[in-house]
């Protein structure tokens, strides 16, 4: 189905990490559609040909900022910057239904009946669960929605300074619909604050998306190399599913490589 | 409406300090409905008649432990403990419809149109938004409730070892339905670990009911002395929160005293 799409964005080397290990969750749970990588000039070549090996489609964005006259004019707010790079998606109007899935997110089980789902479909957010937390949602791209989006952005702005709160304020309505709510199964957020360990080990294996919310993002943790070690040194579900990231991220060679046979055939 | 009241439950000293701030911020938002107190053994005849000058009704009962023969053979889990005593509220047959609060919560503003909604209306759980949170829900009295809810604690436990793991298998389908999913604003934990500030702000002046959910109680926490602080020494949302809590409870003596001079009356 062309129709479709995986999207995640990534303005900089930070969150490359993050978009190999996420690409390489999506290869493995089998996904039939399409992944789309939007990248800035924040990532190099050398890093746009490694994603390239994972993920379909590379596609160059300009960062939302002060520098971008175009949205200027619209946003009137330069300060808002790269926060609102993620309204960009909904430019991508080749594909008709699309899952966002931020940087910092793994598939744990495929999850392409997401593709049934309308816009906005999305999960609570744990801070405030009368919100959806915009990591993981459904979304079906078109150009009046990125202009009112942009319009709101500058007009009202969001009451968190990034897309959550726009988004929140965009589809106030979201909380009243019972079919727009994704499952917590489709957006787990996993960090190092609370975390309610008996329900997690409860749905540990309906889990279908992990996500790294905050300032602990795995690739900050090397510790956690493998799952090998949990139950071992590790033991908390917690570091499992931090293992469990690294699980897919240190597969990323055996997918540079490959592609690397498949340049040296294709020079010959 | 006699046949409507808010509950809450203390087994001893500890929560008491929760149940009198509670009483009074039920006061002080007008409730048209009754208050009524559980309290077992631990909590001494001093702290009863404290009780009684903010709360309507002060019921004794018999915490659900390992002595409670009754309960015993139904249960077979005396390790479970003082944990299923919420359970009890259900034997409160002399009223229609109740609002259950934890002793750790504070009403902000007047919350009687809860007696209009159904069993078992509750509000999500900042740990895991697919189940309640069991400090604030509606509930109808009923004797095979009651009986359900224990041989379902009998015959497979609480996944989390309390009274919210076992209402959450016992309404499972809690998630699905709409209309008994309490607005977060009815039911807002606050405690030391994650926090949406910008959220928590955003809707500050909707908040209905506080939750010091976790270690942290107010009653812990006398640095809060009052809301005059705030804004001097104190300036998050947190910790207007928490003087919140404290700005109740600082009244108590007015109510004891009340009292006071009530019971010399009667005696003369
Ligand atoms: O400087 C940035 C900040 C964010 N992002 C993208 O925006 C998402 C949202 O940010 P983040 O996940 O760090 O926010 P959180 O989920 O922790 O609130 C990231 O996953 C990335 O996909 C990005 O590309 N560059
Ligand atoms: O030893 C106990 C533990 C709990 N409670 C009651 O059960 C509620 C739930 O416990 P708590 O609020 O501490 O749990 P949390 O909301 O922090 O999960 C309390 O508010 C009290 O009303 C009690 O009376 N005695
Ligand atoms: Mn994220
Ligand atoms: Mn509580």
């Amino acid at each position: 189905m062309i129709d479709n799409a995986y999207v995640t964005i990534i303005t900089n080397e930070y969150y490359y990490h993050g978009a190999v290990a996420l690409g390489i969750s999506l290869c493995k749970t089998d996904t039939k559609y399409r992944k789309v990588v939007l990248v800035s000039d924040g990532v190099n070549q050398e890093l746009r040909n490694n994603l390239r090996t994972i993920w379909d489609e590379i596609i160059q964005i300009d960062v939302l900022d002060s520098k971008d006259i175009r949205h200027l004019s619209l946003i009137g707010r330069p300060e808002l910057g790269v926060t609102f790079s993620k309204l960009l998606v909904w430019e991508l109007i080749q594909f008709k239904t699309c899952v966002f899935l931020d940087a910092d997110t793994i598939v744990l089980r495929n999850i392409d009946e997401l593709f049934c789902r309308d816009e906005l479909s999305a999960a609570p957010d744990i801070g405030w669960p009368d919100c959806f937390n915009s990591g993981v949602f459904v979304f079906k791209p078109c150009l009046e929605t990125y202009r009112n989006l942009l319009k709101l952005a500058g007009d009202v702005g969001s009451f968190d300074g990034g897309d959550q709160g726009l988004f929140n304020t965009y589809w106030v309505n979201w909380v009243n619909e019972q079919d727009k709510r994704l499952p917590f199964i489709f957006n787990v957020a996993i960090n190092m604050s609370y975390f309610y360990n008996a329900a997690i080990l409860k749905f540990k294996r309906d889990i279908r998306v992990l996500h790294f919310l905050g300032l602990d993002k795995p690739w900050l943790r090397p510790c956690y190399v493998s799952s090998e070690n949990v139950g071992k040194n590790l033991d908390t579900s917690r570091d499992e599913f931090y293992a469990k990231w690294w699980d897919f991220y240190n597969e990323k060679d055996t997918y540079f490589n490959r592609n690397e046979v498949h340049k040296s055939k294709t020079e010959h």
